[in-house]
């Protein structure tokens, strides 16, 4: 199975960062998770963004907050697809990070997920790395289903029926 | 090559949707493109989600305006990656679109791309396709050489050095 | 009297919405009460939507946060008017629910009330069943008539007149 | 059948009122369209609504641009379920509208659409009295249908299969 | 002189609005607060908005969150200067109550002030009163002199020079 | 009568003033009228403004786009009632002007109207100029029927009654 | 007198570019102009970037809309200070690419200015080099005292004095 | 090495100034630091701009927060460049101050950093000191690397290598 490589911009964003990890885990798949900054160490991350093909990751997910540019950074320089995770944080809360993220120009692309979406950025590296993984994929409706069922006991328990 | 699903939920956003097909077809990539509503008919839309895995789709891309439902309708169906493309039109100018698509709940993932961004959102199944497969990949290069060449042609021609 | 149908998209939101089921119980109107995801559980969603009509219901509240498809879901598979219940929760405050309820595309219509509003969303609901029961138009009547004693008796232990 | 009341708060707003008008038509509803302004006829729009219950009607819609106050006068006088149509026009695009109409206080509903969205409005009434009325319900569902066969004669044409 | 008329939307309204009625007292001129809701005492809000003039106020200060209303419909009923209070509260921190006070119509102005400005509300209260008052233009002036010291005073303190 | 003074920060803002001078001519009220920049000619706005009171005005009003400072600058030197009028032409469309204008800190209110609301600007001032004037309050109540009559009229016209 | 290094994302951009080439020249500033993309062509960027301090450059302009990422990219890679004038183009009109340049991360300035505002990118550019420069900032004075007299041209030819 | 003058409109500003003071104490860089409000004390405000170019200031700093004019009152009277530092604290969390601020009008430029950017805004004042001086050059480098250097020390501490 190919890692996953996950990047973010700063030691600060690692408890919202997490459940990325976590969710990834719980699947079983391999992942690297580095610490750098687009405007602190850019030669850093340009370093590792150029070596993740040769090793073989199959997605990036790259979490940064305010002037959300990492996600770029390592777009720019990858044909892997990058999934973008903006963090809040900023003084709108994750608006500027959601808009400087989504809105990449023609040609470079990046996945955008919610706002502190980081649970969906690392569903989202499953699902890419399942197109091609039956047993990944029959994990990830595993995962569907029991969430349908919580949902189901939710309501069994919580629901008033007439 | 695995083919992409394409899917509006209108006729009327079939011209802000042509980019994407357009860059597939660039890619050589295959791809089915469909109309279906989310609202006026989930029935077919639902049929049509649950065959895309059997027909051995690699990913779907799902665009939409105004209360932007049908990303999120295609996600529940299916763990193959889904990509929102919101579209303008509303009174937000997409910005509307933008926020129903983007901040899914934890569990059912999108990866959304900017208002209006066709290209990018097949590029971004080209990329998901293109993570197993080398001549894919190496034609998403040849394409990032073509851009990086557009924009030195650019500088070359109408930039003024000292 | 036609019960009203009442269902949120996660057991995390019982609390915002239990205002709507008090509000109801205060009117007497009987009301079934649901938790059903759009994204987690669409199938069991349509199921019991399609059931509605059939077992004689009058209105259907909808109460779901972040990209909140839950009201037009419901709509979609109805013709029994349904009340859109956007909740907070999400990095926009409920911005993004309101936005993502509230714009539907033409010819399927849902009644947004404002954020949080759950006490609107079940008046709103009364109002709809009132139209042809003057027993309950006039108890209506009677609670704008003990809102406007509260203003009153508020302005006559508050207020400074000269 | 209950009439409808339809009232805008200006000469200017006909043209953004009218689809509401032709969707009663299409339905066989009937209505009556008056235009007074909450802030320039406050005495003449207060007289109307109170008449309004006396005289048989079903809902009321309410269209209004930039301070759009003049759902919630009609709110606060009649316990009829009242259908705000935010409209366009003030700097924010009808942002400012839709905002000035959703928020409303607890004990005071209204019903709000998109904006500019006179269809919905007018579906949404004929969704209320259909509640009652079997066979105003049975001619939403022929509507549904209708729309239905429209988006999957769009997707026939305009589609292109694998 | 002339007194003051303020009126909040509801008894919770109370402590941001009493900032205005401590810098009325300071200024010492006389005022009248009152508790009318444009939605739920139309009626009470109406015959006292109607009794102003004649009792010789000279100007009114309304103040109210969500769907802010109620400077208008004062404004509608009375060609005294209306000041609009914008109050916090909302999902939109305050800014739904400026959007809805500040956008009327042409021909109704009512007067903005920034969301929970009161202090500044009541002082142009009293700068329109002092447009024919020497007495109380002398006393705004002082106020003005004592801000500038006390800002004076805390560049001495904390201020450092060169 | 006291004159009003109004100012513009640009030449490029006079079509959007122009409407508040006709409704001053409308009512007869004498009106000086300065173009001055808060930014390009401080000193020559500050002179101005130091004159005002001495010479017998009873309130200004100033117009910007942008970063609205002028009403601001105004009134950091006058305790005439200073009315903001925020004008459209930044990419906010005049939002950036509003929220310059509008959240004045505590002590030196401003009187803001809606954006490009010129003929509001003014009628506010009349109706200051007016408390102390009992034939232009009588002016303004004619003003007021005659809008009355206006809607009445467009009702007789373009209503529909049943 | 120290050049200034003036950088735009795309060739598209130029002409919201040009006011600030022209005011360069006006000032008689030399300057360099080049087109370089933070994602089509980030090494070349780089390249570009990593020479200015060398080749004497006192300042860099970079001009980009959307994901703004430009001015970020070249503020990683240099000391000197870099203004970054956001564009407009996106959905939002350039708030995008305002909030994406504006919200750096502590440690890595950029100097940002108003949406389009090429021509005070240019002085702000000026300004910079005037710190040392006293004919420059002479210049600069001339410049202003010309805007002055360009105001004070409009008061005596628009305005109506009393 | 010319000092940098800093200037707050409010005692209450200074804890989120404090940053820049810190920043600029590190640097070694001298600096006076006031408190003046542009709507308070605008003549003290004035007085002391004007003495900034004589005493061999090299940048301003300007912070301030709601509908901030500081930067925009302290650049109408200088042409040494002016860093605008937005403050949150009003009920747009600082977005007012952001727009306030970075919308100026052409011809009279303000250098704006994010909100609450106040470590920013000090380097910003560093870097344009450093254009003249290599000394302080080598200083922001060093400052750089040691940047880099934690980022690559948390990334060795938190990262986790495949």
């Amino acid at each position: 199975m190919k890692p996953v490589a996950v990047v973010a911009g700063s030691s600060s964003d690692l408890s919202r960062v997490q459940p990325a990890l976590d969710c990834l885990d719980d699947f079983g798949v391999p992942y690297e998770f580095r610490i750098f900054s687009a405007h602190r160490t850019p030669g850093a991350l340009e370093a590792w963004v150029a070596s993740l093909e040769g090793r073989g990751f199959g997605a990036v997910i790259a979490a940064a907050g305010w002037s959300a540019h990492l996600a770029g950074a390592v777009a720019a320089r990858t044909v892997l697809p990058v999934i973008a995770l903006p963090l809040s944080g900023g003084f709108l809360q994750g608006a500027e990070a959601l808009l400087s993220m989504v809105q990449m120009p023609p040609g470079v692309p990046v996945a955008t997920v919610g706002v502190d979406g980081a649970k969906n950025a690392a569903l989202l590296a499953v699902e890419i790395l399942a197109v091609e993984d039956v047993q990944l994929r029959e994990r990830l409706w595993r995962f569907r289903e029991e969430q349908r069922q919580a949902v189901l006991k939710a309501d069994a328990e919580l629901g008033r029926k007439l």
